[in-house]
């Protein structure tokens, strides 16, 4: 068989999707725009510094990863590339049984709404699937404070929170009185504190079929979550789309880059304008009204009227349609993306208490808005005045000072870009190593790229999307790694390895199990010397633990119809000497970790022998860690 | 916060893991042994040559990975070790829709057996889990000829063939008259032909409830698939519960690892003895057997008794228990790795006919026994007679000479031994370039580790895996990379990147999408050009097509309660412009990929304003990519 597909690549692949990225509707903003990066090569510009960890080293940053629509968290080691870990959130987990145990289970479904409850009651309680957008670590003073990653759900209108000491989901939240929620942000000071959540598209509130095809009755919310009991604290009725968002390193003022300003629903309804919004919100007014009892309550959650004219919000004109909202490690800016124009506008936040008081224009806040390429969407920092704006259409990170884009603004003659790199290619989201903390170092900037073409060996019709890695330590950008990822690594925060300090086991008074707890009380059970059956009408529950390479139980008898409750506790008090039980046949498997007490609830409806066995690698003799739930068959 | 993760590692790790992993029975084995090992620091031994491949280079290799409990494959590229591609096979997938989709939703049920079936109406018609052990390449005349890849799911008794031209499932069983699929191989010779699949724990045949608590009514099954029909040929009923399988390159023998020769029920039963087997099939005599009528059908399957006596098997018998079952690609030797002894047995293909004829008995095929060290597991070869074999609680790979092998086992004064390297920690399966095929190079070697300990940043109690690549070009093997992969990997077939040619746009006459292109036909609708809704009865029917940033449709209308079926068909024949379909709200999501056609069908039960989106990201315009499913409400 021929061994082409080295050679099959070059220049076409580049000129052929820079075409396709803008065929509709942009064909006039490419053309008069850079086609210098149309003409690329497809890899003659990827030689660089390495980013290889050897065997035995350990990576100095953590990548927190969004997984985009597979609905999970991943943890990469940077420079590396490499996934460590991946952290089930909205998705199903084969491994761990995540949507199978009582554990998972409860945190799937605890936190939807009432109208979503019976919605799914018969889909099987929960979602299946979901849409994780923007992971992003809690802050204290403007650093990472490593208590948790908040992620967002697009597709089920979700926000949810993983423990950083365990690294496993915790909670999830529906979001009320929105359709689906893009853009999400953790307070920076003093600490999180709020979640902020941007709804996207404007619907009908309450949605209950009451309004129907009348979008002139559509809106969306912005919304502020309580991080520590991951409840709404409020939202606020705005205008438009609201797209990404971020939040000031004062405590003061939140942002939301915010794209069709006429509330259209069609493709050319929400384009066809000139320019379109950055969203500022005043977090103490907002809380004062909250207080004050200026707010209409909707599905019990106090909402705010921050329309346009609203003094809790201000609405500044940006050009259309803006897409990235990020705030500079300096503590004073914050760039948003211009998408389809070529401009980032960079707003100053010492002047947003004037605005707020009237006593400058909306954007009278714009200190520079520089021409960066075709189609800038996010903005990432290296904490030494420098920015490196994405852009998608050109397929580039370029990197340009903050201080001389100002003074360019300012009507000096002065070239705010410092270097442009080609990225492969068309480029979304891209974050630097601490670099949305005020710990910003500077030393590494990935680049989520949403097409990787010719870049890896073909793997059929779906191809993966590419993370590459580039050193931003010098003068010069240098390509370092390209990193083959799945349906769609959205968003990624980068942050040093001192920041977080997971732990090695679990500990025996964790409240992930607290149910299970309390039932074992009940049945004066000890989790932790288990070996018992305790049927209870119609229930039963199996309690054991496990230590390599056995169960306490070799086996358990049920009968056929009984509701079994099979509860597992991992006495290896070893680190990583994870175990499992799976039951064949029978659709049941889940993890149980160092100290962990596991559950998992089902009908015992199939008679006969079903072995249960250990699916975790636990021993020499792990192959025969397994028992018997023997299924007595309805007497005819 | 300190950050002294890379010291607190050396030398306590690597001595621990020793004593845990021999803790339970085997601390006899582990003393008398190795010791050496044990004392070895953590990563003193780890610098060698780099796999690192360039920004923009090709990885020479696929890796076609299992990914164990997560129930998915994984497709690599070596030796980068980077993960290129995820193919949902008996999990669920968020991102694709695997589990969502008709197309998926038919794989998934039409082979299950009737009984299963039935279990399963409650649980929403399929498994949401899998334990997906070995994947392995179709064969032509023993050399990977890259139309398939086979994978078995040991949770739920399932086989499944994925297409290597679009890289995703087609066909998935469920094999009868077993309790749980472990061993997978195909047949090298003539061709695949067949799969041999090999049942693990030990069942009443039937398993109805007929036959409860009494193992000496207890059997496996040895099956023969066949991988064009991916229908069950025949079975053998045979002693002890079957492990690992190989098949000859002769297309005469295949090869089972049998332990639990005195059929236990217990651990203490599983191992209280001094031998098990290697199970030898002599295929053509089965296959006459079938043709003769020599066999009991068993839920429709002709099933050749070929318990111990049979005409159809032998059993040799090899130290207690063995595991791992690798042909060697010259053809004639195949090794079975002693597990709890420290030997590997070899025999000779060529000595079978007159083992079968009983001109000699069955030990007189073993030509060599190595020792190797302690718990040999699995054998990989370079093509140049060296075999490679991991010791798991040794926590090595051993490299070591057939030839000389054979000749120490002669009497001849011989170390057979070539090199040992340290691995990190606790091997599995391994495998190298090409090396289950005749065209093995002997370049790369894989190690799949089961426990990482202190390899990578801590990411909680769950570890990932750790596989590792080894240089086996040169004489002594030498570490290149450390590769941390979830849950568990726990095979990997290697070859080389000429032997598989993905497509990268779908064939509009794809048989995958056979029902939904009759469908339309009988709704008068061209799928390519579509943009209908079809009301038949409560049934809705909506066609439509994408190309970015637009769907052929921007609304559509329904009323609660009515049976929704979304069709969408990507238009953009454009490589790597995959398209999604996201109903918010609804758990609703799939991926269409470039030429593609995929559905969905769901029941309008919720009234209201529901947007739709594309979330794979396609173009500039991607974000206004949406439309909106209005749901009237039932009138009351």
């Amino acid at each position: 068989m021929s061994d082409d597909k080295e050679t099959a690549s070059g220049l076409s692949r580049r000129g052929l999707l820079g075409t396709t990225a803008t065929a509709a509707g942009l064909a006039g903003l490419a053309a008069g725009g850079s086609g210098a990066a149309l003409l690329v090569p497809a890899r003659a510009e990827s030689r660089g510094h390495s980013a290889e960890v050897r065997p035995g080293d350990l990576d100095e940053y953590y990548g927190i990863s969004s997984s985009g629509q597979c609905g999970e968290v991943r943890i990469l080691g940077l420079p590396s590339g490499r996934e460590l870990m991946r952290i089930p959130v909205f998705n199903r987990c084969s491994a761990t049984g995540w949507g199978l145990t009582n554990e998972s289970k409860k945190i799937l479904t605890e936190g939807l709404l009432p109208e979503t409850r019976k919605f799914l009651a018969s889909r099987g309680g929960f979602y299946n699937n979901g849409d994780l957008h923007h992971p992003h670590v809690s802050f204290t003073d403007g650093s990472y404070d490593g208590r948790y990653i908040f992620v967002n759900d697009k597709a089920n209108c979700r926000v949810a929170r993983i423990r950083c000491d365990v690294m496993k989901t915790d909670k999830i939240i529906e979001i009320p009185n929105a359709s689906d929620i893009h853009g999400l942000r953790p307070q920076r000071f003093p600490r999180t504190g709020y979640l902020f959540a941007n709804s996207e598209h404007i619907i009908p509130i309450p949605n209950d079929g009451s309004v129907l095809d009348d979008p002139s009755k559509y809106w969306s919310v912005y919304t502020a979550i309580d991080g520590d009991t991951m409840k709404v604290a409020w939202q606020v009725l705005v205008d438009g789309n609201l797209d990404n968002t971020d939040a000031d390193y004062q405590g003061k003022y939140a942002f939301s880059t915010c794209y069709n300003p006429n509330r259209g629903v069609t493709l050319a309804e929400m384009t066809d304008h000139e320019q379109a919004w950055a969203v500022i919100f005043n977090i103490k007014r907002i809380e004062e009204a909250v207080k004050s009892g200026d707010f209409k309550e909707m599905s019990g959650i106090p909402v705010v009227d921050g329309r346009k004219g609203s003094k809790y919000t201000r609405y500044v004109p940006v050009p259309n349609s803006p897409h990235g909202c990020n705030a500079a490690p300096d503590g004073v800016h914050v760039a948003f993306g211009g998408k389809l124009s070529p401009t980032v506008t960079l707003i100053d936040v010492r002047r947003l208490d004037d605005l707020f008081d009237d006593k400058i224009k909306p954007r009278d806040i714009v200190v520079a808005e520089p021409q960066i390429g075709l189609g800038p969407l996010h903005t990432a920092y290296d904490g030494r005045g420098n920015a490196f704006t994405t852009v998608f259409i050109d397929s580039q990170v370029v990197k340009w000072n903050i201080d001389k884009a100002i003074r360019a603004f300012n009507g000096e003659k002065v070239d705010p870009i410092v270097d442009k790199i080609d990225v492969q290619y068309q480029p979304g989201h891209n974050h630097s190593t601490n670099g949305e903390s005020k710990d910003a170092d500077g030393k590494w900037l990935m680049s989520l790229n949403k097409f990787s073409k010719d870049r890896f060996l073909p793997v059929g019709p779906l191809h993966p999307e590419n993370d590459q890695l580039i050193d931003i330590s010098g003068e010069k950008m240098v390509l370092a790694h390209d990193g083959p990822s799945f349906a769609e690594p959205h968003d990624c925060t980068i942050l040093h390895r001192s920041k977080i300090n997971p732990v090695q086991l679990w500990s025996r008074d964790d409240p992930m199990w607290d149910d299970i707890r309390q039932q074992a009380a009940r049945d004066g059970v000890k989790l932790e010397e288990a070996a018992n059956v305790i049927r209870d009408g119609g229930k039963v529950r199996v309690y054991m633990y496990s230590t390599a390479p056995n169960y306490s139980l070799e086996k358990f008898e049920v009968n056929e119809g009984d509701e079994v409750t099979v509860v597992v506790t991992n006495m290896d008090a070893v680190e990583d000497v994870t175990h499992g039980f799976t039951i064949v046949r029978y659709g049941i498997a889940m993890e149980i970790s160092p100290l962990q007490t596991a559950s998992v609830t089902f009908t015992a409806d199939r008679p006969g022998v079903h072995w249960w066995y250990c699916q975790w690698f636990c021993h020499a003799l792990h192959m025969e860690m397994s028992g018997r739930m023997i299924v007595h068959p309805k007497r005819a």
